[in-house]
């Protein structure tokens, strides 16, 4: 298992962690100056400053993107609302592309309307086989493009709106489905704070396997957790045992960059974001 | 599968549901007067009131129970801790008998601590054991005096404060592990605001079959969810598919009472208790 405690060269900054305090052009420079050689970016972000800026910046600072945040949202109750899903995400290979991410992440999606404020319907099999659809559509355009894409399990209080594949062995069994050859265009993205609760993720870590294991996300869960989307702690202030899954991580072979990813309404959002950022990097070394 | 639109002859209501609004003795007069058959009681609803008394008035009523609530909370850091977490659980089964309860509930436990405020360890493996290890001490008793135990998983997202089972799979496991001749001294209930989300329910509930089907909870997973234990919704008004697990849960056997647990610090606890009663009598028929 690498050491994490002496630098952070293996540190990447999801740029949710600081979206409060800076737009995405002042992020990339506040994470260069500290020494921090990767981040991964939301597309609004991308899109705020525009994605030839950024992709521009990203090249002159040198910036590597563990990650490109986010594909998904397959599920519709019409086809049209599907089509126009399959059409996001063509545009969000696309983008990951020109910015050369290591991986497109998938936040697949839930019932269909429900993040938008009210479910179409209730039948979460349905919104799963929308999914599994969209994925597979989704991968033959970003084979051809030479993009992985990373399914992200979500924690199963996200399975109405968000998303409704919601464990490892789930996220998996599609992997499977669709790239029967772990050819590595399709993987997952490991979010402690989704997956820590899982009796079987040290079991499915290892299933994974170095051909799947896109990507690796931290922050901690809190108690008490006081709000269902914003209230993801910083890593060592909660009750994940982060170092035992990065254990089984690299044991299984991965050995790519720990991306902080943390929405926190109440506490980091409202800080000074060098405060942020510093306070990542020490709990990188101290705590992951 | 049973037509529940007719009557609520196999409505139970877990006495949760109107705690704020009666002491359990009135909870029992107001069910009894509605033609609601069953209860499933709460061990400090029971205390408040008193044991005999309540068993009293259980008989005289002819009310059944299809619970009792709880055991558990198995996990402790120190010897003496676990010991203590065991003569509770064997005073819970005690009661349970002296009410004629159908079965003792049991939320596990998390991390030894969390709940009162403070984990005292982040390893919840450890705490998977010492429900392991509690369960099965807890078992030899209950076999003795002829109480189940039901399991309850709990929804991922209590794995760190209230229970560390949080699949039908993880609690089936324990079961085959602890009653291997699937003798009906231990089971799991099923609740669906715990379990609707999970890929494998359906097969997990058919693997279950009969003997190990103690208790089908029902209520309903609101979107938005507002609070993590207090935002449970009424039957009807969130985006579970009852009916569609209630079908997989009779299929595989079970034909007892479809108990409504509501923990509702916004709305229904606010309410007139009579209100909520007729609407759990209403939802039963038409959205279970």
């Amino acid at each position: 298992m690498r050491d994490f405690s002496r630098d952070h060269r293996w540190l990447s900054i999801n740029t949710a962690t600081v979206r409060a305090q800076w737009k995405l052009d002042g992020i990339i420079d506040e994470c260069a100056r500290r020494g921090i050689r990767a981040i991964s970016p939301w597309r609004d972000q991308v899109a705020a400053v525009g994605l030839e800026r950024i992709a521009a910046q990203v090249k002159s600072t040198g910036m590597e993107l563990s990650g490109y945040c986010r594909g998904g949202m397959f599920p519709a109750s019409t086809p049209e609302g599907r089509r126009l899903a399959l059409d996001d995400n063509r545009r969000a290979v696309d983008e990951a592309k020109t910015l050369d991410a290591a991986c497109l992440v998938l936040v697949v999606g839930g019932l269909p309307g429900a993040l938008q404020g009210r479910a179409e319907h209730k039948d979460i099999a349905a919104a799963r086989s929308d999914v599994q659809d969209g994925i597979a559509a989704t991968l033959d355009y970003a084979r051809k493009v030479g993009m992985p894409l990373a399914i992200e399990p979500l924690h199963p209080m996200y399975a109405g709106d968000r998303a409704c594949v919601n464990t490892m062995e789930q996220a998996l069994d599609l992997c499977d489905l669709l790239d029967p050859q772990r050819s590595g265009a399709l993987g997952v993205a490991v979010d402690v704070y989704h997956v820590w609760w899982d009796p079987k993720l040290e079991e499915q870590i290892r299933r994974a396997g170095r051909e799947r294991l896109l990507a690796f996300h931290v922050c901690d869960w809190l108690l008490p957790t006081r709000d269902l989307l914003n209230d993801r702690g910083m890593m060592g202030d909660g009750v994940i045992d982060i170092p035992r899954i990065r254990g089984w991580v690299e044991q299984a072979g991965f050995a790519g960059y720990s991306e902080v990813e943390i929405f926190s309404s109440e506490n980091w959002w409202k800080r000074d974001g060098g405060e942020v950022l510093d306070t990542c990097i020490e709990r990188h070394r101290s705590a992951v």
